[in-house]
Formats: C-alpha cells, sequence, structure tokens
C-alpha cells in the first residue's frame, strides 16, 4: 500500500510538507511544491489512512451487527435492511459476527469491536441476560439490541427494538381459532428468550379468550446444535414428525417463525399428512420464502425495514429513553397475511360436508 | 471509552509509563507503580486500542467480503462458511457489504476498505470486467474472487476460486435428458456473467451429446431490479407464468440457481402446472432450502465449504499461481442430488401407461 512515505519521496519533499498538503495547510506554499505533492498523490494514487483520523478520534465509521447466524435468511434480510440505512443515511458499514446465541462468542465479538475502535453495535440475541451488553455500555458503546425489551424492572442502558411478539403469536393463534381449530400447538425449541416468551404468552392469550386454554399445548422441539438458528427448519421438521404420530394431534399449530414453518411443513408432507387438510400452519416473521412454498404459508409479517431504520438511528444517535417511544422498544403493528397453510380443521370440515351432503338428499 | 490518559491519572503516573507496562517495558519499573498501573487497568477495564498497531503495520485483521446481496440465502451460506474459516483459523473478522453487481457500488467497498487498513477481500460478483479489482491489487490489496475465473489469455494478480458451473449445470441437464426428456430449457436472468456463461455452455454440451441441442432453449426472465440477486425468486416465478402459455413449453428446465428453481416451481404452480408431472426442474446450488420445498428440489450440490476454505486461504496466504492448483480456479467435483421435482417427460409417461395398460388388456 502506498505511504505518505512513498508520496514524500516521489515529490521530493518533507513527509511533513506532504502532511500539510493533506490537512490543508498549502497557503504558505510555494505553488509548484504543492503541484508536486499533488501529481505525486495522483500518480501513486494515494489515499491517506482514515485509521489515523480514528485513533484521534476514537470513533470508527463501522456498525458491529452480531446475529444468531448469517446462515439464516431472516437475519440475512434484517441485516440487509440494516446496512441499507446505515450506508445511505450515515456512510457507515457493517461488522457482522455469527455468535450462535452464546454469550462467549458474544463477548468475544464485543472485544474485537473495542479494539477495533468499533463503538456502535446492533446486537440480535434475545438471550435472557444481558449484563454482557451493560457492561459493553459502561465501557463507552452504544448498543441497540434486537428482539428483546428491557429486563422489568431494571433500568437498561442498553436500548431496545422489537417486534410485537406477543401480538403477532395472538393474531396467528386468533385465526386458527376464527377458522373453527380448537385442539392448539405453539411449536417451539428448548431455549427461552424474551421474544419465545412473548409469543408464547401471545398464543396463551389467544387460547384462553377462546377457553380453549386446556387444548393449548406447547411443543418443545428441544434444543438447537452448535450452528443454532440455521437449523431451526431441521427441528421443525423432526417435530413434525411426532406430531403425526401423537394420538390426538393438534388441527392448527403456530409456528416460533417462518423458518420453523417451513420445517414443519416438510416433515408434516414426509409423514404423510396434508396441509392444510390434515394439520393447519402459521408462521411469524413474513419472510419472502413463506410466499414460495407449497401451500403457501400464512404468516404475520413483522415491520422489518421499520425496525431496521428505528435501529441504525438509535445506534447513531443514541436517547436516554428511546424504549419509551413505543411501550419498552416494541414496535407495532404486525399483519396476519392469508395464504394456503390454514383450512379448516378435519373435523369441522367432515361436519360440514355430511350436512351439505345432507341437505342436497333432503327432498 | 477508557484511554491511556485515564489509567495514568488513576494511577499518578505519566502516560509513558502506562506505555512502558502495556508494552512489557516494566522490568526497571518499580514493583509498587507496576501494581498501580495494573490495578487502574483492571478497574477501568481499558483495552489498548488495536488501532495504534494496525496504523504501525497498515493491517487490521478484517476481511472484506463484497456480496451481490445479503438477502439472497446462497450468499448467506457461503458468508457463514467464509466467516467460520476466518475465524477460527486465523482470528479475522468480516466486514461485509451488499454491492447488488454494481461496479460504482464495489469500487466504493474497495476504497472503504482501503481507508479501513483492510487489506484482504474476498469479492462475491462475478462482474464480466474485474479490471476494478486489478486496480485494487495494484494498491496492495490481496484479493479473491468467487464464481468466476481469470479472464482468459490474461495474466491476473487476483486470485479465483468458483465451483465447476460447467459440469454441474451438464449435470443437470445429463439428468434430465436421462428421465427422457428432449424438449429443454435453461431458465436465466439479463446481463452474463461468467458464472452464467459456463453454465448455458454446461447446458448446450450435454444437449449436443445427446443431439437434443435444436431442442435446448435459453429462457431469459429478464433483468434483476435493485435488489439485485435478492429477487431472482421472483423472476423466476413471472417467468413460469410464460412457460405455462407457451405453445411447446420445455419438459425439463435447468434452473441457474436453487433459489430461481424455486421460484420458477411457485408460479408453475399457479399457472395450473404440476412439478413434476409437467415439467421438471432441476435447481444448482444444495442449499438446505432445496430440501424444504414441496416437492423437494432435485439439485447439484456445489461444495460450498470446501470453496470457502480456499477462499480465506488463498485470500490470507496468497501464492502467485494458485489459481494453478484446480484449472483456472474451478473447484470439483459437484454432485446431483436426487430430489422429487423430476419426473419422465408427460409424453413418455403416457406412452408408458399406455403399453403397460395394453400388457395387461392382452390376453
Amino acid at each position: 500500500m502506498t505511504t505518505i512515505q512513498d508520496v514524500a519521496k516521489q515529490a521530493a519533499v518533507s513527509v511533513s510538507t506532504v502532511s500539510n498538503v493533506l490537512n490543508g495547510r498549502a497557503d504558505r506554499m510555494r505553488p509548484e511544491t504543492l503541484a508536486r505533492v499533488e501529481a505525486a498523490i495522483q500518480s501513486l494514487q494515494f489515499r491517506p489512512n482514515k485509521l489515523a483520523q480514528q485513533l484521534k478520534t476514537g470513533q470508527t465509521p463501522l456498525i458491529g451487527l452480531l446475529v444468531p447466524s448469517m446462515t439464516n435468511p431472516m437475519y440475512g434480510y434484517i441485516a440487509r435492511e440494516i446496512e441499507t440505512v446505515a450506508q445511505e443515511q450515515f456512510g457507515y458499514r457493517l461488522l457482522i459476527g455469527s455468535t450462535y446465541r452464546d454469550p462467549q462468542k458474544e463477548s468475544a465479538f464485543f472485544e474485537d469491536l473495542l479494539s477495533h475502535g468499533v463503538r456502535r453495535v446492533i446486537v440480535i440475541s434475545s438471550l435472557a441476560d444481558e449484563r454482557h451488553f451493560e457492561s459493553a455500555v459502561e465501557r463507552g458503546m452504544v448498543v441497540v439490541s434486537y428482539d428483546r425489551g428491557a429486563t422489568p424492572g431494571r433500568r437498561s442502558q442498553v436500548a431496545h427494538v422489537m417486534p410485537d411478539n406477543f401480538e403477532a403469536a395472538r393474531l396467528a393463534t386468533q385465526h386458527l381459532i376464527d377458522k373453527g381449530h380448537r385442539r392448539l400447538a405453539f411449536a417451539t425449541v428448548a431455549g427461552m428468550t424474551m421474544s419465545r416468551s412473548a409469543k408464547i404468552d401471545g398464543f396463551h392469550a389467544a387460547a384462553d379468550a377462546a377457553g380453549l386454554r386446556a387444548h393449548a399445548k406447547l411443543i418443545d422441539g428441544g434444543p438447537l446444535n452448535e450452528y443454532g438458528d440455521s437449523v431451526i427448519a431441521e427441528v421443525g421438521r423432526a417435530m413434525a414428525w411426532q406430531i403425526a404420530r401423537a394420538a390426538r394431534r393438534p388441527t392448527g399449530i403456530v409456528a416460533l417463525n417462518d423458518l420453523m414453518a417451513l420445517g414443519l411443513m416438510a416433515g408434516l408432507r414426509e409423514s404423510g399428512l396434508v396441509v392444510p387438510r390434515d394439520v393447519s400452519i402459521v408462521g411469524v416473521d413474513g419472510h419472502f420464502l413463506s410466499a414460495l412454498s407449497n401451500p403457501t404459508l400464512t404468516t404475520v409479517q413483522l415491520p422489518v425495514p421499520e425496525m431496521a431504520r428505528a435501529m441504525v438511528e438509535r445506534v447513531m444517535h443514541p436517547q436516554p429513553d428511546a424504549d419509551a417511544d413505543e411501550r419498552g422498544g416494541v414496535f407495532a403493528p404486525t399483519q396476519l397475511v392469508e395464504r394456503e397453510s390454514v383450512a379448516p380443521p378435519p373435523l369441522a370440515a367432515k361436519v360440514r360436508a355430511a350436512k351439505a351432503s345432507s341437505e342436497r338428499i333432503a327432498p
């Protein structure tokens, strides 16, 4: 790489003369000298190293972005939205790391960000404990946490942006109830995060309101492996085999997210069941893949571009009370997108068919 | 953020004393002084800023990764594999940018990398012209380019790693021919990249060998919009409607990649055709999503983890003749993964059915 020394040598001047040119202190310089330095900068394609500048300010125009796994298409989507705002509005770029919701990997990533002079970080983790983020804030970082709210009763220095997970799951469940489903399930994975917990609450709230709490079950697909969120579809797929073998299986299932729903649909099909004839499925996310599946997936659309914009703005312009804007960082609205994966439950369908048939037969 | 000045103040010593401790020059220091500095470092949680070190060496432990779009799940998969090797084997992290195959966006990203002191870059672009990468190499960057080979007849300073796109498409096409298909198509998008061109050559080679060149058509789904590769599924979906309306439509289609194949399958279904009964589809990539679709997608698996490893090793340890290892950077092998999206063509199926039926009827 071309250095300031190379420029000085080519222009036959001292390094401090080049430095004066670079820093706009050329007013008392002889025009020939200035021209020679500028020509050398041009011909050597020299760019002053911004590192020196960053060293002075202690800041780098980078945002750290910590995701559970880059392989999960939902995080690719969120990352692209964050990148677009960061780049177009602030000229910042992203330093990204997959941390598989592992606190040690998350802490190591924070250490590296600090040592790179990166002071602004967006974290997608939703681990129940975010003390390691608080400690980063104490060391001068601005941290925005996605998909979890502040720990209740605790004043947090971390800003939070999250979708309305409660309402998303409530909407999904209500849709199944409206279609006549009574045996309901919420399909999740092992390990409780804030967003999972909010979704489960929304699921139960809808079931309670319809007097169906006794029929509303949680199905835990077990732990993710070391690849974390990128294998959530496989957890859904394996879970489908268990569901298919169960004596009284649910007729309507809300999946933790779209990727799990896609895995569930694949597994149900492999085990001989037809979605939505035998089992109805609703996802949460609104990822573009949900419109490509067969059947297409009914899902609850989260406001991803709006949340991405809020995250970037909060990490660039931290506000002491940012969380207060929308009930602890919760973003509304979520919206049900009706597609093909939901139908009335098998029994109701049979009753209707019998009724229609008897009406035809009646004189 | 804590500075060296803060540590000096708390320990009541000079900045140069703290610097001596940090740089292991404490042998002639009084033990009390050393202990005081160490205690201050501890209590203030001070981390020496690696920027200073980077300024000296002109290097940052970051690899730049330029992808067409982070929203495309295939790039998420490749990025995760690259990240794993970079992190576990070299302790490097990734500075990622989506550049939508736009040379101006790519050049701007290179400028930013240079100014961050990042000297190692992996680019996924496969634009026909890579002169802007060559110019980065001349300025001291190590560039590894994915999914394109060196420009023929030209000595390149850019290292190349690419899957065997020719063989991948040839295998996919041969599989359709083996199943009895004669009306073949290769589904692509507007704009010729090296990898697209190699796939089209492989498609034609298989058709030629079977004497079917006259029946082998290219279908161009038109240009991608400003979101580039992330909308390729939508291009496939729109193309399916045209295919369904065509008088003599192809019975076997090789898609440019898995995401386009998933879009094609969605569009064919919407237009009333059944895959594979009416049309057979083969993808190229082997992304995990291809195992979740309905029908599951027959595809050609590319050696992604192996290629990712090669890219990181080449960008960390540049070799003057790296491309020579595998025919200009081409990585073998590719492998056909048979699933459900391919069946014999409708006509052959009818003939067979008629034959079986006449055999049963025959006395």
